[in-house]
C-alpha cells in the first residue's frame, strides 16, 4: 500500500499540485513503472513502424470488483483485445482515471495492481496517462479509459467486406459469462458454482492464429456489449450476407445457463471479456477448432454457424427442435454498466 | 440537430444495441465522418512513421458550457496541445464519451460540433471512439476522454535535461484566463469585459517555431491544472535548477487580474488552455518573442524569467519593489474540475 496522506482520495489529489504528485509517485507511477512512463513529459515518444491499430475504450462497469476481476484488468484486458481485433499486436496503453472523492485508497491500489498485472500478461505498456478527481456524486468510484496501440501483423488479412457465402463463425469458447458475474454480484446472489467473468487478454491466441491461417480468416470481433447476437447482426448488416446460427453448437456453462433462466435473459444478448467470433473460409473451420482447442483460452472452441444468401441482413438460429427464429439486433442491451 | 427518439440521452444510447447505433449513426459519425472512421471496426488503422507521440487526457471540467468554449473544444485542444508538448504534429484522435442519463441531447450535439470545429482547426482526425451512458446521479452530463497521436517533428529537440543556467522562458500570452473564465461563471459573476476562455489549439504555433529554431527550444510545456507555478516549480525540480522568475511581466489581462484578487488567486496557480511554457537559449530569447508576436496565438508573448543555480529546485519570483518571494508547489489548486 503507498504512503498516501489519507486513506480516501480528496479532490486535491486530481488538482495537479503535491497531493496529485504524490498519488503518481508513490502509486501510480511506482506500480505500472516503466522506462517510457519516467519521463513524465506531456505524452510519451514511441517509433511508430509499418500498419498500425489505434483503439479507445472508457470502462463504467458497476460494480468495480466483481467474480473473476475487476475494473482495472477489465480495462487492460478490453482495449488489449480491441487492437488483438484488428489483427495486431498490443503495444502501448494509455490510462486515465476519473476518480470519485471519497474512493478508499486500498481499492484504487487493488485495481493499480490488477492493471500492472494485465498488462504484464497481455505484454502491454502503460507509457502515459491522467488521472482527474470528481466531487462526491458527480461520478462513481472509478471510472477508467485505456487508449491502445499495437502493430497490425503482416499476415493479417482481416477484411468484413471480404467475408462470402459458405464463410463459418467460430467462438474460442462459452458465452454469457461476464455480463451473468456481474448480474449475480450486484443482484447478491450466490449460484451453486460461481460464475466469474471471462475477463482475458486475447492477443495470444489471436496472432497465434493469424500466423498460422492467415488469408483464411476475415474477421474478429469480440462480443461485448450487447452480446453475440449485435455483434452478429452488426455484421449481417454490413456484409449484406445472412447468417445461419447453430444454436445448438453455442457453449454456454451450466450455472450459466441456468442463472440466464432465472432473470429470463437470452445467454446470445449478454456481455462476454474474453471471447471473440472469428470469421473464417470453410475449408479452415475444423483445422482451426482444434487448433484453438489445444489453447488455454479456446479449450470450447466451437462452430456456432455459416454465411448464407438466404436472409441478407438477418441472423437466424436454428433451435434444438429444429424450428427457426429470428435474433433481432436489441434495442437496448438488459444490463447497463456492464463494462 | 440528428432525428433521435428522445430529446434526452438514456441508458439505451449506451448498450450497444440499436439506439447506441442510431446515436452513432444519426450524431456522432454523421458530425465527425472521416473515412478512418467509417469502417466502424474495433480500432482505426493507420501507417506508423518514425517517432510519435501519444498522450491522453480525460475532461471532467464543470460547467460543461462555459465563456470562450465547451467541454469538447477543450477536449480536442487539450490533447492536441499535449501532442504539440512532445515537438510532435497531431494527427489523429480517438474520442470516449461517458454521459450521464438525462442530458439534453442538443447538448450532445452543441459539443459535437464544437469537436468537429475544433479538429479542422487544429488539422486532427477523430479516427476512433467509445460511448458510455451511466445512470442519472453517477456522472456530470459528460465526461470526455481524448487521446492522441502525432509525428514528431525531426527538428524538434525538446529535452529537459538539455537545459542549462541562462535559458529563458518564454510564453506565449495572457495566464489565468481559462480558470478565471470557469470560475465566474460557476459562480455567477459579470465583469466590466466578459472573461473568456483561451482554449485554443497550439500545433500550428508549436511547429512553426521548431521548424524555425530547432535546437535552441529545449522545452515546451502547457501550464493547464496547477498553472504557471506548478509547471515551473515540476521542471524546476527535475532539471535541479533554480528558475528566477520575472513577475513583472507576467501578462495578465486586466479583468483577469481584477477577478483573481476578487477571490484572492494569485494568477501564477490559475489554470490556461491556450498557452505554453517556452524554454530557449538566451541567444534567440528576443527573435522568438518578435517571432511569436507576429502569430495571432503568440501576441503577447512575452520573456517571463531564466534558469540560475542559486537556489537548485526553488522558483522564486522577483516582486516589483525588488522584493523575492519564493513560489512554491500548491498542495492542491484552488479550482478543482477546471479542465
Amino acid at each position: 500500500m503507498p504512503q498516501l496522506d489519507n486513506d480516501i482520495i480528496t479532490l486535491a489529489h486530481g488538482s495537479g499540485g503535491k497531493l496529485t504528485n504524490r498519488l503518481l509517485d508513490e502509486a501510480i507511477f511506482k506500480v505500472l513503472d516503466n522506462p517510457m512512463l519516467e519521463t513524465r513529459g506531456d505524452g510519451a515518444l514511441f517509433e511508430g513502424e509499418g500498419k498500425m491499430a489505434f483503439s479507445t475504450d472508457s470502462f463504467v462497469v458497476s460494480p468495480i470488483f466483481f467474480p473473476g476481476g475487476n475494473i482495472g484488468e477489465l480495462a487492460v484486458n478490453g482495449t488489449v483485445n480491441d487492437i488483438a481485433m484488428c489483427g495486431a499486436i498490443p503495444k502501448y496503453l494509455s490510462l486515465a482515471l476519473i476518480i470519485e472523492e471519497g474512493m478508499p485508497t486500498k481499492d484504487l491500489w487493488e485495481i493499480l495492481l490488477s492493471i500492472r498485472d494485465a498488462c504484464q500478461k497481455a505484454g502491454v505498456l502503460i507509457v502515459t496517462g491522467d488521472t482527474k478527481v470528481v466531487e462526491r456524486g458527480k461520478g462513481d468510484q472509478i471510472f477508467i479509459n485505456t487508449t491502445g496501440l499495437g502493430n497490425v501483423l503482416p499476415e493479417s488479412k482481416l477484411d468484413v467486406f471480404s467475408i462470402q457465402e459458405g464463410d463459418c463463425i467460430l467462438i474460442n469458447g462459452s458465452i454469457a459469462d461476464h455480463g451473468m458475474a456481474i448480474l449475480s454480484k450486484r443482484e447478491g446472489l450466490q449460484f451453486e458454482s460461481d460464475i466469474v467473468s471471462d475477463t482475458q487478454a486475447l492477443n495470444d491466441l489471436t496472432t497465434d492464429l493469424i500466423k498460422k491461417f492467415s488469408s483464411s480468416i476475415k474477421l474478429f470481433r469480440d462480443p461485448t456489449r450487447g452480446g453475440v447476437a449485435t455483434v452478429l447482426n452488426e455484421i449481417a448488416l454490413q456484409t449484406r450476407l445472412g447468417i445461419a446460427l447453430d444454436s445448438n453448437n453455442l457453449p454456454v456453462n451450466k450455472t450459466v445457463a441456468s442463472a440466464c433462466e432465472l432473470f429470463g435473459l437470452d445467454p446470445l444478448y449478454v456481455a462476454n471479456e474474453g471471447k471473440f467470433i472469428c470469421i473464417v473460409k470453410k475449408e479452415v473451420a475444423d483445422e482451426m477448432i482444434a487448433f484453438m482447442s489445444n489453447h488455454p483460452k479456446g479449450k470450447a472452441a466451437a462452430k456456432i454457424g455459416e454465411f448464407c444468401t438466404d436472409h441478407p441482413g438477418k441472423v437466424i438460429a436454428k433451435s434444438l427442435f429444429g424450428g427457426n427464429r429470428v435474433i433481432v439486433m436489441p434495442v437496448a442491451e438488459q444490463l447497463p454498466r456492464i463494462c
